[in-house]
């Protein structure tokens, strides 16, 4: 066999002296990484776990001033395209401002009615965040507000408990309080680096949830699309329908028809921005028109149409603070808290996952644990200014970004333009129909029911389609943190199922090459006669050990019974290929000690092929090596059978041995 | 590059049609798995989940005949043994039978106290399960009864609820029905075959469990040991010090120094046993000696000796049936079904693991499944006949094992011993005073705190100690389920922790061959001009899609700044080594669309090397294959590399042409 090759020289004080098994012929030994401290390795462990990106690459070999000068601008990012900015960009920042500040004002209150606030409170959250995101936040398209799943979560456990309509005071607060809490919470999760937390929703968990939140969402809206006064304040698929049939006398056909036909023209106008991007406008236009115009329509009908509730009075003026409204004590603290961070996690990972979706589309990276940051402290001075949970809007980000967009200045004039309102425009909302409100918020959240995306998941990935139904029926039937909670379990299962059963194959050689592949996906992949060479392709770890002990034996008695229906040249060793092994503990350790105990007492030959750094570390630690010692351990398969086989021909008697021996003590038992 | 390569054919029909680059080079293909249902994945994933090994493939190929009789067989194994049973086996049967007895009789007495039970119940429970296992085990050498930990966790848990003292019956009725439900769940879980529960106890937790536990074991018989009657009924640590600190008034000198000199006895023996193997019988003997000595000296002193405690009478006969005890409603129900989990797994680990132990020694199997059945079973059984918890005990087996037991007759011995002095020799053990049974219980749990097992997790793997020591304080300071809990945590939290920051590493070609590794571990490993070689070690998930996606795009950044600061020649072609992506999942597919998107964008050109089955089957269901489609993906990293060289050598203009397009692209942002 065609090894022709060097012999890796000595590197590692830590390598095992691998004499040449026989004159002429040489392997490449295998090597231990460099030694290192427990301290080292911490360390380097920590920085891999909490520094990926190494976000401190910049400041290197850099002045003192610029030093100052890069933190700052890594602190507040505005510095870093404020310099910069041109006129020629305003113009753009302008037109899209203005554009999603159209979209933001019937949103804004729409989302508020959804968290049971009063509708000023979603004007109050369009103004105040934005401009902080504008100096903290380093996406340049995303357009920041109230979103409806944050909204509907808020409203939904809030009310639970405390009632809106009884004590509303209570409710402002206990709203404040959990918005505080929830930047709390997003603000260090970014300081703390711990941003892994929200890549635990997997995007099979999101696909569902979203697709329930938004039929529930869409559900309730039926309250406001009926007219039905008397309505349930649970978010669950059942009691909202017995609620709609129930109260079939308070339905009032004004409300249903005045509500439909806005709801269809804006159903359609989202489906022409669809079908054609460059009519983006056209669905951002359409909440505010038909503001406009089912507020003329009421305030005209006005004597006539008393059965369409209408918003009423609205306080003008700026965000009152709401610092001394926070609630740090008492018996509901730790539902707010709950509601925060429940409604925190899940804002932050809409926000970060619209933030990178637009980022990637203009080749530009967003900061995860920096947008962490922005977002929380975002929030918390939200919750000190009369606003609830806020975040980065698909729906505002996504006419923001075509629009034109061009840095977080379009932010700030949609905050300029929510200003001008507050200050001036609100007596022109006393006559806005709640009717129309619910049918902004279906026509906003019918995009998230992504029936696509469902099917894609099917199609791929069983385990994840499963994922995202528990996820869908578990926030339709039970609730929203609830089916949250078992969609994150049922992704962490499939993880763990995936350790605890790993996939083990037969491998074979691709002839004339030095390569190994499983026999049965490669047809021209053929055995190695005497060799059993098996592929472990999971970390061997407790969960796994007794079942890759269990699963190795059978391969072996399914070769032997293979080698004798066959008629081949018996088995003689056996190759445990360690490449996808790609961690190891202390059970792990043993398992491998046991395998080759049992393989020496049927005087098998059991070697180990390629295991990488870590694992062949702890195998030196537990002086597993010792055992294993001279000729265990190759650099690679091919190396290994070459190795093996030039060794029984320089001693030929060996091979037939051996197998006396074995089928002898086989016999015996 | 000398790649001398034969064509592999084609053999699935989804395998993609790679035209040889250019003429007379041809490059292996990478194929996929055959194509199979959704219902035969299934059916093979359930069978590699739930049958491992395969347990039928004795029954194929078989008579309807022979089929019936290994099927009684695989249910009975004594019919496995019992028609080859020889005569001569029969001595050492009896002569180990008989040596666990004499361990048996003053354990089991112990234990039940340990449980807060009648000592009798203890002597019941090793007659009834020994006779069940020795039908329907596999192991021949588990010496079964009652253990210390299933003891104590029984007793602590049982107390928290309902007094020993104040209410005999109901404690008794609620410790029967623990027993039932332990039997229901171990036998359940061995039916559904989901034996990988156990899995999750790794060694590391459980020998800090162990520690832990045999430190508050005998702790807790300091009570005994000083003659302490008023006594704590906590098992934590604070509590159970304070305790015997508290009544220092109540300390009996007699007691102490009788106790104390029959610990150091058997301690002593220990000692001289595990020293030289052959003594085994030295410290198995210890116990009876022990109680026998000590009942003499009572007996003969007791007109003088009213201070120190002994057993009183306990009743003649046999275990009186006990079904009508148990309790299946009620406000107790919960407590006795969690107790009866909790002990129930406890108790099924250590039994297992006992088994494989003994029975890797003398190299047969145990089927873990099977075992579960049979220990289950005979738990129901026990719960019955007034049995409590047993299973196989890792002191009794190691003395059966070093006695010479050959088969599980040696268990009948043992029943048939117990049987004796059911009926005939109780009385004897009225003068057995308490603290002699405290010193017992001492000196078997002591051997359970297992520093070495311990410093051996230190030295090899720092995360496996620290689940180490949660369990050992969870146990010791919080409560013996918690502390299980936590330690599972941490070990769970570890597999986790791989796959959130699973290591990626640059490789290189070790000079001469087509092996590509480590350039950290391989100082020979050498770069391969214009490659940047990735190999990422785990699999691709929703939990590591975005670590992931920045450490590559890292990797890349800081391999321009070398190619910068050693003015080397450009970048241009990423190769993502996928043989340890041994999984992924829908949000790993989006992050290798958005990586080539991404590498596009910089006139990179990215490509995968080695794909497992698995992983291509999910790339061609997504339709990612049709967009790496040709060229994208290669058999082995040095086919990549030699095709694309290849390839740009034959074009040598295009090459330039990319890294000026490139540069220019990013002098643009």
């Amino acid at each position: 066999m065609g090894v022709n090759s060097n012999r890796v020289e000595d590197f590692s004080s830590h390598r095992i002296n691998t004499e040449p098994v026989m004159p002429g012929m040489e392997i490449h030994t295998v090597c231990l990484s460099p030694k290192k401290t427990t301290l080292q390795k911490l360390k380097q462990r920590l920085s891999e776990i909490f520094f990926p990106d190494d976000p401190l690459y910049r400041f290197k070999n850099q002045t003192w001033r610029k030093k100052l000068l890069l933190g700052l601008q890594f602190l507040f990012p505005i510095f870093q395209w404020a310099p910069e900015y041109r006129l020629k960009l305003l113009r753009s920042d302008i037109i899209s401002g203005l554009t999603i500040a159209s979209l933001a004002i019937p949103q804004g209150i729409s989302y508020a009615k959804l968290a049971n606030l009063p509708p000023i409170v979603g004007l109050y959250s369009s103004f105040v965040p934005p401009l902080i995101y504008a100096i903290l936040g380093s996406s340049s398209h995303l357009g920041v507000g109230p979103v409806s799943i944050a909204s509907l979560i808020m409203g939904s456990m809030l009310s639970e408990t405390v009632s809106p309509r009884d004590e509303p005071i209570l409710y402002l607060k206990l709203a404040f309080t959990a918005t505080f809490f929830a930047g709390l919470f997003q603000a260090s999760l970014g300081l703390l680096r711990l941003g892994f937390v929200i890549d635990f929703l997997s995007k099979a968990t999101l696909v569902g949830f979203m697709s329930g939140a938004a039929v529930i969402v869409s559900l309730q809206q039926l309250k406001g699309l009926l007219g039905i006064s008397h309505f349930t304040s649970k978010m669950q698929f059942i009691p909202v329908m017995s609620s709609v049939f129930k109260h079939r006398d308070e339905w009032s056909w004004q409300t249903i028809v005045m509500g439909f036909s806005f709801l269809v023209f804006m159903l359609t106008t989202r489906h022409i921005s669809m079908k054609r991007a460059k009519l983006f406008w056209v669905s951002a236009a359409a909440p505010l028109t038909s503001v406009i115009l089912s507020t003329l329509l009421v305030f005209c009908l006005r004597s006539k149409t008393h059965k369409i509730s209408f918003i009423g009075h609205l306080p003008k003026g700026l965000n009152p603070p709401s610092a001394n409204m926070l609630y740090f004590s008492g018996p509901d603290l730790e539902l707010a808290i709950k509601t925060g961070i429940v409604t925190g996690i899940l804002s932050l990972t809409e926000g970060i996952s619209v933030g990178r979706t637009f980022a990637a589309l203009k080749n530009y990276q967003v900061d995860g644990n920096k947008e962490m940051m922005a977002i929380g402290l975002m929030n918390m001075a939200g919750s000190c200014s009369s606003c609830f949970v806020t975040t980065g809007s698909f729906s505002r980000s996504a006419v923001n970004y075509n629009a034109g967009a061009q840095t977080a200045v379009s932010n700030i004039v949609m905050a300029t333009a929510v200003l001008v309102t507050l200050l001036f425009l609100m007596p022109l909302f006393y006559y806005t129909p709640n009717v129309i409100l619910g049918a902004i918020i279906i026509s906003a959240v019918i995009g998230l029911i992504d029936y696509q995306a469902a099917y894609c998941l099917w199609k791929v990935d069983k385990l994840d389609f499963l994922a995202c139904l528990c996820s869908f029926f578990g926030v339709l039937f039970i609730s929203v943190p609830l089916g949250l909670g078992i969609a994150v379990g049922v992704s962490v299962f499939k993880i763990l199922l995936h350790v605890t059963r790993p996939n083990s194959l037969i491998m074979g050689n691709i002839k004339g090459t030095q390569i190994y592949h499983s026999l049965s996906r490669y047809k021209e992949a053929s055995r190695v006669p005497s060799f059993l060479i098996l592929a472990i392709e999971s970390p061997i770890y407790f969960a796994n050990s007794t079942y890759l002990q269990e699963r190795i034996l059978r391969w072996i008695r399914e070769e032997d019974e293979w080698i004798k229906a066959n008629d081949r040249s018996p088995l003689k060793c056996i190759i445990l290929d360690m490449t996808a092994v790609t961690a190891i503990d202390t059970s792990g350790i043993d398992l491998l000690c046991e395998l080759r105990k049992m393989m020496e007492k049927r005087s098998l030959k059991l070697v180990l092929a390629n295991p990488v750094g870590s694992v062949m570390e702890k195998l030196h630690q537990s002086k597993m090596l010792d055992s294993f010692g001279l000729n265990g351990i190759y650099l690679a398969v091919g190396e290994a059978v070459a190795d093996i086989s030039a060794l029984w021909k320089s001693q030929p008697d060996f091979p037939e041995d051996c197998n006396e021996t074995r089928q002898c003590k086989e016999t015996k038992r």
